[in-house]
């Protein structure tokens, strides 16, 4: 069938809206017809070219939302008309990943993922016979996309999908960083390094897990308001005081309990490191870093009792998760509405990326 | 009244061995006849003059044994006639940090300990009237000490003080890092960095925890066969492998679950942490690093699961954990007897130094 897509078909150029061929469902894959996709900076990543595992002509995208519309051989899990999320980071509850309780990071499909295929090795997107590539196993940028079952998330059929597929990455991954990795408990002081759209879901996640202090860092101060209206109680701006470190430490009268960098700067890693509290401070990395970047510190900082450790797409079991954080989506308990700025046709997906990168807007989404 | 101590008179000079003055245990102060104690590769850090912290003249030496001979007002956890072990990290069991289940880091006399004092900010030992410096709150190279009570752990009567006195520093400091502090499972792959004598109790702490391999690494071919007796199931020499991260991940099928570095090197800190296996590997430091060193890694290591941390005192609270370590040394669970290598009077305490410079020693004793 012809689906209507944003191909991208070399680095730093803009992404060029046309009709695809696209294959259906093979057994174990489901084809969906997407309602809505948020344009993230990952994606922004891949198509500047620096992404060392990007490859073109591709069809990027992978926050999205929508309806299954066939399923191939063997689906059992969801059938045609279920509301669903696609997964970046599958389930499939069955590898050495899945059944540890440590890690989110299935693996079952992580190489073909990883080379813009899906699992047989195969493209189901071409172009006037030529395959396009797969993007992070989602391809969210079309009408219509192809997915292993093991990375469909079933939610609930009364979900808005211009506000759900924000769930598909920047929800969860700032949400459950706090939630499933950290594992803040009430009373929890936490900082939050950067209140871009991940640091501020970062806050509201500490603000459900019952944090007593919430202190945003920014050297932005227009990003205060917002960030109070989702949970933050206090703000630094580093470039108003001599030693970010050392005016956390004193703030939270000893240091963060849990601090998160959501900026992908490897210097402000060591600072969110090394404002945890001695003895018990976890800092959690979000961000990512600039290929080859690398962090430091001194060991004495380990020794004395902090934790350092990171997070991807917020330690969600994306099958078992998702459905659970667009329920509190649903009943009020998170807030994404105040994080869609923009929306638009997928006509218009190259003025999302443009207002990005322009620091305009927190999520475009683009509306199918 | 007078006691035999051994003094360090300045930075890189031999101990001198001398009758000095220590004054009577004060209010919440106990007095201890020492019986042994160990010599510790802090102890030469410190007489080297590399430690930032030392002071001058002082009586150092943390790794003792001995027998309560008076107690200070106040004082009741101990008594005149009871088996002791000095605590350098005492537990007060009323701070902020021994309240906090997540560290053992009791910080109740953490300033005046740093500066070689007893908490009332005075020494108890001098010599011709001028005051030496007590040493990490022990100074067990002396016949008698003071310490505060906190620092006290009451142990069994029966137990031999040239064996248990190295539970004072080094077999607390490895067992308990794996028992304690990364709280290995049983059926974990465990991989120790330096076969010395923390890596030895690394090495028993994982065997009583129920590791499934438990693979030492080390330069030190020499070092193999006391380590297998102790637990360790397979070897790797860094000068035999092309790459050591990848000989480990191979040997483990894909990575440590808990990897210890024992060494205090910021290279083999990195390999220990790179070696972990994605998802959920941690990385325990428990060497000391040179001043101003400082370990590196790529974030994309703790994004991808693997968890960098520390251990200091083997994670143990000392009054609480230290007489359960002696049962476990007195019920054979642990082996002390084996890593006592030598034993010798105060009056060659620099020999014992001078062993374990030239690699002869696993722990030399001084039995008073």
């Amino acid at each position: 069938m012809k689906t209507r897509a944003a191909v991208a078909f070399g680095a730093g150029k803009p992404l060029e809206v046309v009709d695809v061929d696209l294959q259906g469902p093979k057994a174990g894959e489901v084809m969906i017809e997407l309602k809505a996709t948020g344009i993230c900076h990952t994606d922004a990543f891949t198509l500047s070219g620096d992404d060392p595992e990007g490859e073109f002509p591709a069809i990027l995208g992978h926050e999205g939302a929508g309806i299954v519309v066939e399923v191939g051989a063997g689906v059992t899990s969801v059938k045609p008309g279920d509301t669903v999320i696609p997964l970046y980071t599958p389930e499939c509850r069955g590898c050495e990943y899945c059944l540890n309780p440590k890690t989110n990071l299935c693996q079952a499909i992580r190489t073909t993922q990883g080379q813009g295929l899906m699992p047989d090795g195969t493209s189901r997107f071409s172009l006037d016979g030529q395959p396009l590539k797969h993007y992070m196993g989602c391809s969210t940028f079309a009408n219509h996309t192809v997915l292993p079952e093991i990375a469909v998330a079933k939610i609930r059929d009364d979900a808005p999908f211009d506000k759900v597929c924000y769930i598909g990455c920047g929800v969860t991954t700032g949400v459950g960083a706090v939630i499933f990795d950290a594992k803040v408990e009430p009373g929890s002081n936490v900082v939050v390094f950067g209140l871009g759209g991940i640091g501020l879901n970062v806050i509201q996640g500490a603000r459900i897990a019952g944090a007593n202090q919430i202190i945003g860092v920014d050297i932005n101060p227009s990003k205060v308001e917002l960030a109070r209206k989702f949970g933050m109680t206090g703000f630094i701006n580093p470039k108003e005081v001599p030693d970010v470190v050392e005016a956390i430490v004193e703030m939270t009268k000893g240091g963060a309990d849990y601090s998160f960098e959501c900026i992908g700067n490897v210097n402000t890693m060591r600072q969110a490191l090394e404002c945890c509290h001695k003895g018990w401070g976890e800092s959690i990395i979000i961000g990512v870093a600039g290929a080859g970047q690398e962090i430091s510190t001194r060991p004495f900082q380990l020794v004395t009792g902090r934790v350092w450790r990171g997070s991807a797409f917020g330690g969600a079991r994306g099958r078992t998760d998702v459905p659970k954080i667009v329920d509190w989506y649903m009943d009020g308990k998170i807030n994404i509405d105040d994080l869609i700025t923009h929306t638009m046709p997928l006509d218009d997906i190259n003025k999302g990326f443009d207002l990005m990168h322009a620091g305009e807007s927190i999520r475009s989404v683009v509306l199918y």
